[in-house]
């Protein structure tokens, strides 16, 4: 790519080695970022330094945060007897937005996939059975219903049941407001075996 | 978005301002930026800043580099008596991929939208006008085939034409490779009207 700048040209490589950026998108980020205010490249640049020096694993829950202990696990108002558990901050974040939760979580930081060779000691259990053992009434298991997440579910299900806490999974099945048609064979088979009597 | 921590927040904030970074792709990009090492993150933003510092425009062609002009501009194996007109560096380095084209280009940063407020005093047009006084023997013209395109190249094939410069716009038609069936009807048109006898 010669026939930019060599200065772009390193801007475009470094931006199209994130995710779901492919070169177009990279291109495109790049030049707009060479037109943005000189001020607010600079608090770009800044954000992205700081974040990445100040963020590190919540004490108790493992997600991300920048504090000792993250925002859901000191709120006194959340209900600390029952953990959802999840595989990354986003699913933490997907949660939040529904505003339904009131308990706490657990974030793995992955799933287990003998694939891919992550194992149960590549995410965050230990961490997991630790907080098991203070007063907990609930573990909700809210992993990613891929091969991955059940995997990681029935893992996690079998440790915890000989403590005695409740263990319960998410349900699977159609999303609301979609349109069966559109839906993938085993979702409408998990529907089918989840029905509920009404 | 509380439940994040305020640095992640702000650099999802950050992230998601940028074109075509939604709020889920900057939460997924701000994740993999935490979790990159340190150096790479300090060199992202060290390119970022470098980058927005150290680019200009070629004072001959418009495009942005890191020269007080551009490695084409400067180039002697280039024809520069042939000038090709496109909308931003983007299209440049599309033309440059095909490897097809020896004249050199004017960048213009934009193209003339009545709808969006953009004139002609808006983009890089004097700076071609000001070109078109040495020795000029073909402007081509490739803005896109849009609305402000056309309204470009139109406007500016009626700046050229009394200088006796020859003007040429680049052909329109179905793509190579393209299936008849997807391609929209205002593309058929176009290719009927510019039909080339065999």
């Amino acid at each position: 790519m010669d026939y930019y700048s060599s200065q772009i040209s390193k801007l475009i490589e470094e931006l199209s080695r994130l995710p779901g950026i492919g070169s177009k998108s990279a291109q495109r980020l790049a030049f707009h970022i060479i037109n943005m205010p000189k001020e607010q490249v600079s608090q770009l640049a800044q954000t992205i330094t700081e974040a990445k020096a100040n963020v590190r694993y919540c004490r108790c829950c493992c997600t991300l945060t920048d504090k000792e202990t993250c925002p859901i696990c000191a709120s006194e108002k959340r209900d600390h007897k029952t953990i959802m558990v999840v595989e990354n901050p986003r699913d933490l974040a997907a949660y939040e937005r529904t505003q339904k939760y009131r308990g706490v979580y657990h974030v793995l930081h992955g799933a287990i996939s003998p694939m891919l060779g992550i194992g149960p000691g590549d995410i965050r259990l230990k961490e997991l059975m630790v907080r098991l053992q203070q007063d907990v009434d609930e573990v909700i298991i809210a992993t990613n219903s891929s091969l991955e997440g059940e995997t990681t579910a029935s893992y996690i299900s079998k440790l915890v049941k000989p403590t005695g806490i409740k263990v319960s999974r998410i349900a699977s099945g159609v999303p609301v407001g979609g349109d069966l048609e559109y839906v993938d064979e085993v979702t409408l088979a998990r529907a089918l075996d989840g029905r509920s009597t009404l």
